[in-house]
This record gives C-alpha cells, sequence and structure tokens, in this order.
C-alpha cells in the first residue's frame, strides 16, 4: 500500500479536481501490476494497474489507495473493471468520501462475492488527498493561505504596491503550490495594483483557475489574470458565501494570495486549513502593512521549517477555533482562553524563575 | 589547524574574558603533542600542549589558533615557554588584537630565531573568537540580542508579565547561550514583573554576570537576580556609555534578554551583532507587544536555522547601518535606501508579472 501511496503522489497537481489514487496487483506475492491515476479525464489508477499486469489477474489481489469509484464518469465505473478481471481481494486504504461512491464502491465488489477489506494506511490515504476530503467532508474547499512576511509578520511597506520580500528560489515554491491548487485567489487591488500573472511558470505544471474577488472597482480587460478563459470574477462576498460557490464549482482547493484584508477574512471565518509562510529575514518596523489584522493570537500546529536560499518556508496547519470557543466571548473569558487554548501559558508574578 | 580549532571550542563559555585556544605539536609529521585553554585562570593552549608532548618538541612545530601571550597574567607568557621548549616554527591562525599582545608575541618569537607563519584558517580563527575580537576592534563588549518572538514579531500579550511562548527545549538552547556569554542583561522592570533567576541550570555551565538597568524604580533586595555576588547594577543610561563601563570591566559578551524598550534601545543603537530568536508558531494578534519599536526596517544576514520542538531558532547577524546611511534621513531617501541597503525590491506597478 506504500508504494501505491507513493504512485498517487507522483500526479499531484495534474488529476485535478479528482483525488490522487494509486494501485498495485498482488499475486502469489509477486507484484504483477501497479499504476496510478495520471490526470483528469485519463484512467482511473484501478484500470493503470489491470492494464499493466504482466500475468492474468485472476484470483489476485489489488491494493488501491482509495475505494473504487461505482459510478461512470469521463470514465467507466471501476468496479466493472475489477469484476471483468477476476480478482479476488480488494485492499482499499480510504473510502471515498463523495456521495456517488462513498461505501458503494465496497457494497458492489462485496456483493459480488469479492473479499473486501478497508483501513490499510488510512491515515497516510487520507493525507494524501486531504483537499479531496476537507471538500466532501466540509462542503467548501480546502484553502491553503500563502503569504510572503518579514519576521514582524508584515507583508508590504506601504499600500502603493507589494514589497517582495523573499529570493527568486522561493518563486520556484510558489509556482509549485500553484500546480498543486485547483485555483489561486486574490482581491481586485492586488490585480489593480501589481498586475500579477498567478501562472505556473519556473515549475512543469498547469496554472490554477485564477479567481479574483471583485468590489467596487472596474478591473481593466488588459490585465495579466485575463489573458485566457481559466478565470473566474466574483463579487466580493461573505466568505461563506464564497465557499459555498467554489463548493458548487467543484473547486477542491484554492491558494489565497491575497492582502491583510483578505486573509483577515478567510482567518476570521476560521476556514483556513494549511499556511505556506514564507519568511524573510527582515523586520519591516511598524510603519508597515501586517499580514492580517488579527483580534485574537492565532496558533498553528503540525508545524515543518524549509529553508529556501535565505528564506525560510513554515508549512502549518490553523487550529480552527470553530469547535471549541464559539461560547466565550467576553473579556474575562478571552485571557483562560488564551492560556487553554492556544497553549500559552503566562509567568507566574513573583514567582516565576527562568 | 582544524583540530586545534576544534580543540579550542571545546572549553566555549568557560575560559571568558580569556579567547578560546588550541594548539598542536607536530614533529616529523607525528602529533607529539596538543591542548586547549580548558576554562580561565588555567594554563593556556600552548602550555598544555607542551606538557602533553610524548616526547622531546625540540624541533618541531606548534600550531596555535591564537597568537601566543607575551605577558605575565594569571600564568607566564606563553613566548618564555615556547622559547624554552626548543619549538624551532609557530604557525599561527590569528593575532592577538588586544594591546598587550598584537604582533608583540609574534616580534619575540622572530627576534629568537623561531620561524613564524601567521594567518592559517584566519577567518575561522576569528569566527571561533569572534566575542574577544569584536571587544578589541570596537572596544565594546559583543552583543547577543535573545528574544522569544511570535511569528508577528511580539514577545507579549500586555505588559502585566511577560507570556511564555516557547517550549521546554527552547529553555536547554537558552541556558546554554547563557553559558557562552561573560554576562547577560535585562532591565529592571524584568525582575520587578518576572523576578527571573537568569542562571544556568539546564545545562552543564557556568551562571552569567548578572547586568540589571535600573531606572526609577526601587529593585528588591531579594529578588533572585541578588542571590549572590554575581551581579552588577547599572543606572539606566545611554547604550553607548553603558557599552563604554562595560568595557572597562572588560565584559567581552553580553545577551541582551531585555523587553521591547531595551531591545530598541541596542538596535537605534547599532551595536546589536548577533541575534537569537527563537519563534513560536503563534500569531499574537495587533494588542500583544512588539519586540521592539522599529521606525525602519532591520535586515538580517548569515541567517541559520534550528528546529526546536515546535519553536525555532533563527541565528542572525544584523546589518549595522552605521557606516552606509548616516547621511539619508529625507523621506524621500527612506525608500531608495531600503531598496538598496535592505536588498528588498518593490514591484513595478502594472509591469509586475508573478
Amino acid at each position: 500500500m506504500r508504494r501505491a501511496l507513493r504512485l498517487a503522489e507522483k500526479a499531484r497537481g495534474w488529476t485535478l479536481p479528482n483525488p490522487l489514487v494509486g494501485a498495485l496487483i498482488i499475486k502469489d506475492e509477486r507484484r504483477i501490476g501497479e499504476g496510478h491515476h495520471t490526470g483528469f479525464g485519463k484512467p482511473h489508477a484501478e484500470v493503470e494497474a489491470l492494464a499493466s499486469c504482466t500475468e492474468s489477474p485472476e484470483g489476485a489481489t489489488l491494493y488501491v489507495t482509495l475505494e473504487p469509484c461505482p459510478h461512470q464518469g469521463k470514465t467507466p465505473p471501476c468496479t466493472d473493471a475489477i469484476l471483468k478481471s477476476g480478482i479476488a481481494k480488494v485492499v482499499i486504504a480510504a473510502l471515498d468520501p463523495s456521495e456517488k461512491a462513498n461505501g458503494k464502491g465496497v457494497k458492489i465488489l462485496k456483493d459480488a462475492g469479492l473479499e473486501v477489506e478497508v483501513g490499510l494506511l488510512n491515515k497516510e490515504a487520507m493525507e494524501l488527498n486531504k483537499e479531496f476530503f476537507t471538500f466532501h467532508q466540509k462542503k467548501r474547499p480546502f484553502i491553503t493561505l500563502k503569504a510572503a512576511l518579514s519576521l514582524d509578520g508584515k507583508i508590504s511597506m506601504d499600500r502603493e504596491s507589494k514589497t517582495s520580500l523573499t529570493g527568486d528560489k522561493t518563486q520556484i515554491f510558489l509556482h509549485q503550490l500553484r500546480h498543486e491548487h485547483q485555483a489561486i485567489l486574490v482581491g481586485a487591488g492586488t490585480v489593480l495594483s501589481d498586475n500579477p500573472h498567478l501562472g505556473v511558470r519556473q515549475v512543469k505544471g498547469r496554472d490554477p483557475l485564477r479567481i479574483i474577488l471583485q468590489g467596487e472597482r472596474e478591473l481593466p480587460r488588459d490585465a495579466h489574470v485575463f489573458r485566457d478563459s481559466n478565470f473566474l470574477v466574483l463579487k466580493n462576498q461573505k466568505i461563506e458565501s464564497l465557499l459555498k460557490s467554489l463548493y458548487e464549482k467543484e473547486v477542491i482547493s484554492v491558494l489565497v494570495e491575497g492582502w491583510s484584508e483578505i486573509f483577515t477574512a478567510f482567518l476570521e471565518a476560521d476556514c483556513v486549513d494549511e499556511m505556506k509562510l514564507f519568511i524573510a529575514p527582515i523586520f519591516l518596523g511598524e510603519s508597515a502593512l501586517p499580514f492580517a489584522n488579527l483580534k485574537e493570537p492565532l496558533q498553528l500546529k503540525k508545524t515543518k521549517l524549509q529553508e529556501i536560499g535565505r528564506d525560510f518556508l513554515l508549512t502549518a496547519l490553523v487550529e480552527q477555533s470553530a469547535d471549541a470557543h464559539v461560547a466565550e466571548k467576553t473579556a474575562a473569558s478571552k485571557d483562560k482562553k488564551l492560556n487553554k487554548q492556544v497553549g500559552i501559558r503566562k509567568s507566574r508574578k513573583a514567582k516565576q524563575s527562568e
């Protein structure tokens, strides 16, 4: 199954909005076939694996990272292909959370008399497709917030135009991130002041759908973001309704590359799943623009750090507070909440001895 | 010489205010002796190396990381010991910058007919004792600014007491830092609000001299910082005069563990040599206290990053601006200066295409 997960990972970015899937066929302890879903519209992993078999898959075991699909989509149902092949046993890492599947694939296989096991390396399989699972479970896209920050959490010296904080190597990472997300989102202000390209050029990849949040101001028709039809202009609106409309459009992941206002709105809506902070070794000082206007502390977790030239990239999940602190809103509870939730301790007065 | 540098490094913290020194004696391509300065008041590296010789050092070559001392201090002059030993050649990595030495050791050896070479691994030898070289060259202590920061560059939620941002593992690194500095400096406010110990307990080490900057308020006699005589209370004063008085007291390195006001004062005086920033994966938000009140950007260089549990430590040198931008003070030049010195670029309007 580990190999199947690795195979699946190869296609990151290319399968969107489909999930990443890998499959392996084992017979008498020999690997007789393997494959992965290589791109949107292309054959599914199970079909690829079956097609690659070096001998008959009859009686063999199929290992697949996601529940085989029971429905006709761009390609025929994988369950049909499996049943036709004579496969005797199917080991699945994770169930497909989408409404069309969600156990239906397993049921078809079991009803046909196949042995089916679910759950091997389940956690890893869900991590592999965290965007896809978030999309179906939360009924909204997986949101990655990307910002280039100074050490004092600032993004620009002033509002006129964006200060470029990070070095050239960081651009490569950024373009890879764009490729790995189905869409990228910026505000109208960014289009007006920076006229960004928002495409993928520094790595081999696909351009994400460019979502522009429009406010009062007209956007110039000749802006780079309108260079082809791969864009979507949405009215500036409440984040909740924005996410609802992106869910309906089957956008499973969005890279938010905004300014303070957009970052603040997403964070306040408590719907940021992951942060990608490119941090430059500079303090911009007190007059610079903060990355977001945070009224409350924001705790990150599962941090991962990478050095990129003179910058570094902090990848982290956001401690989402929705479940925990809805009820607490008074000033008195604020402090307690901070200590409890955010995990920071205040030193005891006149006792602390560090 | 590399081995001599490594030997010297072993005693970091223990020799203060003396430099770290290592020495090797080579005869007919065999290492016949080696040693390092192990602690303040203990024999110098050259003497240790001579004492360890497994055969007569007559005619041998001495490799030493710092120029041998020509003067009587806590121990007799090393030049005497070298001359007595019959050593024929001395290879020195760096000259001793102190007034008592500074070429005098080399002269004595040369005048006595020994072959002397200076400069092998000079850069590494100066890095090894950067505090000592800074002390003699700039006639002030080497200043390390240590702060525990949030991702938005804040140090505490409020002024009442310090918010503990970093985890337990970070404490071990902090205590090691204290051991490696001759002195530690805090403001009276820290003593009054936190009653810190400022000692070294989590690693084997020596307590640094505790320097407390006193303002208007009286300090409590029973504060932890006064637990033994290893402290120094100085009146709050201009940083320049403070550094002058520490230079006169032969304090070669100071770890500044202050609050915003102290950090700001040291940074404004342009005398911070190194920063040790322990960064916790949290944003404290806009109402929290900033690490320093910076009017201008502060560029760091030669950054080094370490993960420490859930925190990370950024070690960096400070781009000192004294030489470069004294003359420029107008608003017009501010922007140009920023772009030039701080190395950050502003995106070109309507042309930029990221």
